[in-house]
């Protein structure tokens, strides 16, 4: 079965050419798509690029922007076969389509989870904010593992083909606008609610220092840090056990939580702790 | 088989939103994209959109655009199946990626055409160019069928999935730049050239009209009117006599000319001439 997706980057709002090399541009505007497959557990095959540079940009960094892409396309198996191609009178645009193809059947979506099914995680979370926020403040120098995952982010492709194959996922998809956003839209399209544990949240070392070092909150950037690129998705209560054993030897997966009767909500619980959890994260038009 | 395809508009560059119904130019966006499905001979499966309205788009306007994409997806059997929003500090964007399904072996190249294979077309020519240009003159009502071909294009999935069933057809193309622009990549992509006769052009009663009184020339409208949505193909020499006889019931298609050697180059020739034929068309970096 074929499987397709579509991401919209404009500048000054998903990226910023000015700050951001045209290489690194491409590079993110297609692995961010070959992340949307990788959540449905597909196998890129192609993509599509409408470009329309706005007219700062020198045909070098069309070229930069192109060869980024291919960079890309090689890297995980997916051609860039083609595209459109315009003028704009304000600020660049890009849109990159992808194309994957599954096993008939084996297709996952944000539809399928039911109550008691196990919530997993994998990688680690928080990177990508903190990657931002230290760009931001001029010291790249103080989370530079974070850095690299917010400017050059990882399509799960290593691990979602495993998980597409293993008879008992039951819904999955990827963080792109922050775990508690993601969740969301997995309990909305399952019609369930979901409890999550605080303490399970893999948040990654660096985002932990930068968060205490800027007074933040640490679990703030394990909820509402997007673009992290991982992928959260559930397991059917029944076949958890065989999960994580047969699943030992691949990338670092966490369980973080269950889901629940859509009645309950969106919890999370903590250590003497259970509030709501709220569904904040990016959005266009509303921001949190 | 899967194919799929994808189209870039802007505004002021590709449409004006002041001066379009915000539905036509939703109809508009898919319509083109069905056109490039019907030039491979796919049938429309679905669509992803992406949209960055500028700052002046109301809800409503945003409402009316997706009603009218919907509208063209229901009329041509393509699901809007989602897409990516974003914002924008300039003016408007808008991506369509659309996918279609073709019998295997049976999706319509660019590239299989060869010397000796007659060049065909379907409908009539210039009638987009006369829509624009009596709308620009403030007087429509001068060639009102030809605003409505330049406003509300129609894809030829009604005789491209009979096209691909036929055994012969060596390539197609659908003119979105204007014929000889689109003859130009058949030519190009089937290492070939080709004789274009200038009085079997089909153009339309109103771009002749249209041409005559503001002095330009009729020949251009055939040959240089973009966004007709018309498919140009070839048919196999030794079936065109098949071709024609089984065709009979199908809706206009005129013969144009024929494919030659690759080093015969593009002639268009017409009562005591032939000359090179041009392959002017829109480009969004060298103008004609």
């Amino acid at each position: 079965e074929c499987v397709m997706t579509v991401d919209l980057l404009t500048d000054r709002v998903d990226f910023e050419l000015d700050r951001v090399d045209p290489r690194r541009v491409g590079r993110k505007a297609l692995a961010v798509n070959l992340s949307d497959l990788a959540a449905m557990g597909a196998k890129p095959i192609c993509a599509l690029i409408s470009l329309a540079p706005s007219r700062s940009w020198s045909v070098e960094q069309v070229d930069e922007f192109y060869a980024g892409l291919n960079r890309c396309g090689s890297a995980y198996g997916c051609a860039i076969a083609g595209g459109d191609l315009s003028r704009t009178l304000g600020p660049s645009f890009i849109s990159v389509a992808a194309m994957g193809s599954v096993r008939r059947g084996r297709a996952l979506k944000r539809s399928g989870a039911k109550p008691g099914d196990v919530i997993c995680l994998t990688g680690e979370l928080g990177g990508s904010r903190t990657g931002l926020e230290v760009l931001e403040s001029g010291s790249p120098d103080r989370a530079p593992h974070s850095v690299g995952r917010f400017l050059e982010p990882v399509p799960r492709l290593d691990i979602s083909s495993w998980l597409s194959g293993f008879r008992g996922i039951t819904s999955m998809i990827d963080i792109s606008d922050g775990l508690a956003s993601e969740l969301w839209h997995l309990c909305r399209e399952s019609a369930t609610g979901c409890e999550i544990s605080s303490e399970a949240l893999p948040i990654a070392e660096e985002a932990k220092n930068w968060a205490l070092s800027i007074g933040g909150s640490v679990l703030d950037y394990g909820l509402y840090s997007g673009e992290e690129y991982e992928l959260v998705f559930t397991v059917d209560g029944r076949r958890i056990g065989r999960f994580l054993a047969e699943s030992k030897g691949l990338p670092r997966i966490s369980v973080i939580g269950r889901m629940v009767p859509a009645g309950q909500g969106m919890t999370l619980s903590g250590p003497g702790m259970k509030k709501n959890l709220e569904p904040s994260g990016w959005n266009h038009f509303h921001k949190p």
